[in-house]
């Protein structure tokens, strides 16, 4: 039987190169989105795979896929939380929905999801819960006051997470992406950006791998990843 | 006409304290809890002060009652940001309810009460907005998982508002709490604790007083506050 | 007798500021600097105010200075650590010298100093040391190797020092100074920015005389001071 | 002709592992070390290894060593500077010694050792510069006055070089050990402590050397390593 990666936030970008590096040493990625049409297609792409419908937004949603998840192909070794959009207003223009819709997606779908894991995770004494995280998660900038504050949530509850399962041999680790993904909307959006600002999904999907690959002795928690024409 | 600082969250330590503090200088300090026995109680105590229910995780609620704040008694020049009440618990016992009443304790209600008192401190070019936050705002610990992320979310929100303010003349600050409040309640719980590990909450309230003295060319962002004994 | 405050590094600045806000106050205030000829025009300004030469750089001179104190005016009260020229160049360009200059100004010369200082302030259980910080002892930047990196062991000593003096009633503060003093010579080479991005040093001064009032329940070790006009 | 990996700061934990892992990929490992004993000893176990004596508190010795390596072996590929040594005391019993040594050890030495080999990763648009750095990098304790502060002028350091060289193609990096690494001397020194407090140098290498194989569009400056038991 085969390993399971949850990747739960799959688009065209990170979320299908998490999905196609997982399942290239043999798991069976199950790929979570709101909308499932691009999930069909990529599921064709990527054997063994499977798509499910999921809103990360909706606690229900969650509990339902992961009941799905572990009748139809079992319990959960890697969890990827890459569910990430949220709101970039500055605090004047930013809405209640914005502010709550920011949080749900970022804060309250990971600690939902990651309970459904962590009971197996635990049994087993062994699995991994990777947070896909933003440089946003370390600073309120003027302009994100809704996402930057739901990656704040985000991380710290990564942080939690890390501290109180890693006796029990989970493995939890939170990635802060600082650039920008190079995916054609991307592209359009900063025609002026050379090459070497853009982040390839595969160059992050390799070290979140790598992630999963640590011995026990000697494991991240955070990292770090920004391509390398990058000013930071 | 005096000024008008509303403190929201006020109990018997800190939030007495700060309506104290900025009533004995002259400001007409409105008061906020959820349960307004206690308030009664200290309105008498304080000459010119008002004590008005309010659940800040309603957002209706905080519309509500500075919509009475700005009818009875006129624009806010400092609003105290003191409600902070969360969960404790690790990440597989923190229930839906416990994350989302954290979250909407700490950080959507203090969006929402920052939204009310904006627009008349822009337009004055001047006003303060100070907020009373944790050491759990910088790490998530094992036992904290609601709490620390909602504290983290409401840090992140402090600084997006402080950089999108500072320049409209509004000044921010978050505080950062590290220690345990000298209370009855607090004493009771920690007999073994030496005086010097209890915080004086006039002490406290004496430096965001501080803080609204600040002349606009050398504003404070973040302070920590702490008693000499504690180890840190 | 009247208290004594040390200010080490006293140029036209802050250093002028502080001897003037503690002087006001009644301190004897004792100023130190590489260089005395500004110094003696400052001293008779300042009623009541000493100045000796001191180059922080070099241990023997501040061991030697503080003898002098100690002999003519009696023990400190309160140690204002200002001293913080450094080289600005990037890992390339540094040469040895501005690195080990940058050093023993920012992080060498304050061990020594509160060595001076802190064997009467224990054994009187009150005293404060103040550390006159920069936004870049919290990052290193392309072009401040060796500024930067002196700014964060003065930091890191800063911390050392307030974890273990405080339970002996020392209080020790670090103030993050973020964006441009209000000088001459600022004002010459930046004549693109407006008002709102200078600081005066007779602000940041207030801010630093108030952490010397503090009462010891609720001590700030950090805060942070930039213009109400600047991005951050 | 090979790649070449030098290590500066070889000791029978870390410095052992990175030289045998980056040997094990094929690369020439040059190991220095202040006393060679240990070194001839190691070089004889490693293949293709090359050992020399370098006191890296001494920049004239850094350089010299360096200029050897150039002459005998060719350009560095990669640089992991591991020398990390410290003192160990509070502000009051730091001596100049300890305080001067740290600093040499930690951050000047990382200087010296960078600068010999920038030029000729420019040149090659490609480079790795790994320093191994410790939580103490993150905030001064009471007892690790200079052993603190010298591993955050480190770390600035290196954010400061990572800055300035990453657009250039050069990788830098630095690794936050937060944990006790298994050895002889640390199991005897605390044997109260379970396996699982205790890191393998090889799992570290292996965290170490799969930074060195990062695509650009995703480099990492820096990750924490932690054993799965530690409190953190």
């Amino acid at each position: 039987m085969s390993k399971v990666c949850v990747v739960a936030g799959v688009g065209p970008g990170n979320g299908a190169s998490f999905s196609r590096r997982f399942a290239s040493e043999g798991y069976t990625a199950v790929m979570l989105a709101r909308n499932d049409a691009y999930l069909e297609e990529l599921k064709s792409e990527i054997d063994g795979s499977l798509a499910m419908a999921c809103d990360v937004r909706d606690p229900a949603a969650i509990v339902g896929v992961f009941d799905r998840i572990h009748r139809e192909v079992g319990s959960v070794d890697v969890l990827i939380y890459n569910a990430g959009s949220g709101d970039w207003n500055n605090v004047e223009s930013t809405t209640l929905d914005g502010m709550e819709s920011s949080w749900r997606t970022n804060a309250l779908g990971l600690l939902v999801a990651a309970q459904q894991v962590i009971p197996s995770m635990k049994a087993n004494q062994t699995g991994w819960i990777v947070v896909i995280g933003a440089t946003a998660s370390l600073r309120g900038g003027p302009n994100t006051a809704a996402f930057a504050s739901a990656k704040a949530a985000q991380r710290s509850l990564a942080q939690s997470m890390g501290r109180s399962l890693g006796p029990a041999g989970v493995h939890v680790s939170y990635v802060i992406i600082d650039g920008i993904i190079d995916l054609e909307r991307t592209r359009a959006s900063r025609p002026d950006l050379p090459d070497e600002h853009f982040m390839q999904p595969d160059d992050i999907a390799e070290s979140v791998y790598q992630l999963t690959c640590q011995h026990r002795s000697a494991w991240t928690f955070e990292l770090d990843l920004r391509p390398y024409g990058e000013k930071w």
